[in-house]
């Protein structure tokens, strides 16, 4: 499908389902395309879904938490927990404190789950290819292809980093110097962001001070009101003094982002406002950092996302069997029996009181298990994000010769976003990501193509953005995620539904069973959620 | 003067330079206020105040830089430079590789001016009074009281902060947790910034919706311009299905901010738009990261400004003479003649071909010299900004107890602002700064109090937008550039003037003639200016 038609496309289903379903839907939609926030389902199941369009429940209702829980609870009680990544192992740790015995069956030979960081030497493993990567041997020289930024109100991962000692520093999410890129657009010419926020905003600016003045709106506004809104729309879009826009330094100057010209006697002509609008990837783009788990400031762990991986395991080490993959998963009389495949390939059945299932849907529905139909018609349904990243190795050329230092640019090709480093400023080298699709027709197709398909067609979409990117980026290495074994998807996407309720003695959780989908601290509320469900059975 | 007068008048100052003058003296104005960005004179000569409301110029003309140079072309010249900050020591830098012998006298033990960085057992002296910093040991308890942020183009800067190995990360500038408080609003209570932005989007976003609905600007807008104007201001705003505004999510959620509830069922109520606009505070203050020098990324060296004061100090070290404090500047044949006292009070004469003086105005205007009367005239006549900072260590109570990762928060009251530190997040303890205004009569105030009359009161206003200020913030330690030695003053505000030029064979330097004032990338343009001027006459 040519990509013009495939952004209309796009656009009448966006407007479609903002039509039909109202904001909520739109929003979920738009957070699953990466672009919005997220408005989906909740751990604490006291949200609904579309709550921003329904009547607002009764206040100040929280979710669990470890506080609400009494000491000493699950004294004599055992818990299995299958899968050692992020929920998996808050699972453990706070049911560890509250006296629980605690087993994670965890499937590969490292916790983490998709919390991974890929460095010189590891491999990227898919059900059909092994890349190594090829990275220089350097700390600064990591990629990290499953989550890679924390938000800031994000606060139980970021009391857990501070808890454990994990050193965090900004992620770079809204950089003004990067790109914006359509094929359909500007002749298909990047455009940098100061100069799509800044004419934007003096556009904006512009019509509405013009709608003001000529009375257009005084149902709404008084004359006060009115006097006060052009003082504001002004500085807002940096309108001159009759309220007309002329262009603004905040655009930034000719040249000057390639060049270093301090040249500002002349500014850069605005954009045309037609051009500004005439698509959804103008109209969406430059307002995801508006988001709620996207606003500044964002956080990364110094050293790596996995730094915070290895912290949670540190703390559970002991707890955790290795390269345990599950083959069954019964209940048995007041508990749970799960029979697992140790590292030599030998059966394993282990019985206790609960259980803590963690394990992907997309890779639970292969599982033999006792489930209730509904449970296993809602884990059989549930969908996954074809999400996938891949990293390169390159000459800072983004910091030398354009000033951008970290933050992303976006395109309307298939790789959808670059990403620039937020650490090791002013070093040689660096690592890209190349592209960062959330899934879509975009996803699969990255996922069906081979290592070496992905990494050419990386650096033919990429330099579109930056002409030098063939002669600088090397070294790629992937990550598809619908490929991954034990994962087989990015984040969940569907409606937690039936499966935040427990199922007899197992419990599930997981960050698709949050109201953070995609994100840790989903993960986590899922595992409070899922304790709490414990706990009030042996308060009961 | 009670506050609201205060408002009223700044104001009413504000409304009518834009009235009288035009955008571009409001946005020096502004810019000055820290609010803007700079739109002030030009080191390089080819750009002129207020150049955005005139014709533009012939495009393309760069500021004079290092590769514009013969080599060589200094050899058997010397050059003395008056003050070993930033851009005495980039004149050394550079032209001790045209080959010029270059020697750099500085009033002071420290070289790096304006550049500091304040750490346990450091000093703060000023004209009457010596503050000892009682800080921990610790390499992330530190204070920037001079230059404290890097704009990401300000590219000569950074540029050597490359050659020099100077690591650098990620300063937050425009934190969406961080606060907006004016004493005449919302019952005094400080706004999350969040909150503000989306708020003032949304009304924007609705109002204009309405009025092209109403087709009141069918004169400017096709039909296709509408309907995509639409479609961008419902996410722009995230208006509803209606083009309704009717709060957001990305405001946040009640109560979140503080006691960490995962509740997303409940939005806050949207801002009344009439305080949104009703005061200039509000107007401006959510707008100032838009100016091209405020915009992300921002940076700042690993471990405290001064790490580049170092670093240009590795490299011109044996050039620098310390505690020289110039008496007199004379004009020879052919030459120049500086007299100054050495550390041991000796008044010592040196001769050299060329003078770079960056020596403050304020400071200047008191040596004895053989200027032109136009200069001297000039030197006596420039202002600077009474700009100030203090410093506090506490508690991180800001991210641990308000989800606060660096960044800034804005009052009306005379701190001007409260600076969360950008790094070291997680640990325990942080520098907070706990004031910076720009001058005026806030910074006024701050100068003519007693070091423990700031501390006063700036807990006091501090504890105005977080009640537990009092009780988490100590150590006080401030700086009025106003008053301290060899200083005078924070950064030069009138216009370069004839400056620019030469007064025979003395060159003028120092970020006070730059289009960057207050930045030291300016300080560097200036020195790049002055540079320029002498190579021009040592190849005519």
């Amino acid at each position: 499908m040519p990509s013009d038609n495939k952004n209309i496309a796009r656009r009448e289903f966006l407007t479609s389902i903002g039509r039909l379903a109202g904001s909520a839907a739109m929003l979920r939609t738009m957070a699953a395309m990466g672009i919005g926030f997220s408005a989906a389902s909740c751990g604490s199941s006291s949200a609904a879904p579309g709550a921003a369009v329904l009547p607002p429940p009764p206040p100040r209702m929280q979710s669990p938490r470890p506080g609400d829980w009494p000491s000493n609870v699950g004294a004599g009680k055992s818990v299995v927990i299958l899968g050692a990544g992020i929920a998996g192992m808050t699972s453990a740790l706070e049911m560890n404190r509250l006296g629980y015995a605690c087993t994670i069956l965890e499937a590969t030979a490292v916790a983490g789950g998709r919390n991974r960081t890929i460095r010189a030497g590891d491999s990227a493993v898919e059900t059909d290819s092994t890349q190594d990567c090829t990275f220089d041997v350097d700390a600064d020289l990591y990629f990290n292809p499953g989550p890679a930024r924390i938000s800031h109100h994000h606060e139980f991962l970021l009391g857990y980093c501070r808890q454990f000692g994990v050193a965090l520093e900004t992620f770079v999410n809204d950089n003004h110097a990067a790109l914006l890129h359509a094929t359909t657009a500007f002749g298909g010419q990047p455009q940098v962001k100061r100069r799509v926020v800044a004419d934007t905003r003096g556009n904006i600016a512009r019509l509405l001070a013009k709608a003001v003045n000529q009375n257009a709106l005084d149902q709404d506004l008084s004359a006060a009101d009115k006097t006060n809104i052009l003082a504001m729309l002004q500085e807002f879009g940096d309108l001159n003094g009759a309220f007309e826009y002329t262009g603004t330094e905040r655009a930034g100057f000719p040249g000057q982002e390639n060049s270093g010209s301090r040249q500002r006697g002349e500014l850069v002509s605005p954009l045309q406002l037609q051009e500004l609008i005439g698509d959804t990837f103008w109209q969406l783009r430059q307002d995801y950092a508006q988001g709620l788990d996207q606003q500044p400031t964002m956080l990364q762990p110094v050293g790596g996302m996995d730094r915070i991986a290895r912290a949670f395991e540190s703390q559970v080490a002991t707890d955790i069997v290795y390269e345990a993959v599950v083959s069954e998963i019964r209940k048995i009389a007041n508990g749970v029996r799960i029979v697992y495949q140790d590292r030599f390939g030998t059966p394993v059945s282990l019985d206790a009181d609960y259980c803590v299932c963690t394990i992907p849907a997309t890779v639970l529905r292969s599982i033999a298990n006792d489930f209730s139909s509904m449970h296993q018609s809602a884990i059989a349904g549930f969908n996954y994000a074809a999400a996938g990243k891949i990293g390169f190795q390159s000459r800072r050329f983004w910091e030398q010769d354009h000033n951008i230092y970290g933050g992303i640019s976006w395109t309307t090709q298939d790789i959808t976003q670059i990403w620039y480093p937020n650490h090791g400023f002013g070093r040689n080298s660096g690592i890209l990501v190349g592209a960062y699709m959330f899934g879509g027709s975009a996803g699969s197709t990255f996922a069906a193509q081979s290592p070496q398909q992905r990494i050419n067609a990386s650096v033919t979409q990429g330099g579109r953005l930056h002409a030098e990117y063939a002669a600088e980026v090397a070294r790629g290495i992937s990550v598809a995620w619908l490929k991954v074994p034990f994962q087989l998807g990015a984040w969940g996407t569907s409606s937690p539904g039936i499966l935040l309720s427990p199922d007899d003695n197992i419990f599930f959780a997981g960050e698709h069973l949050s109201l953070l989908q995609g994100w840790q601290e989903g993960a986590i509320l899922s595992a409070y959620h899922a304790i709490d469900g414990i706990v009030a059975r042996d308060t009961a």
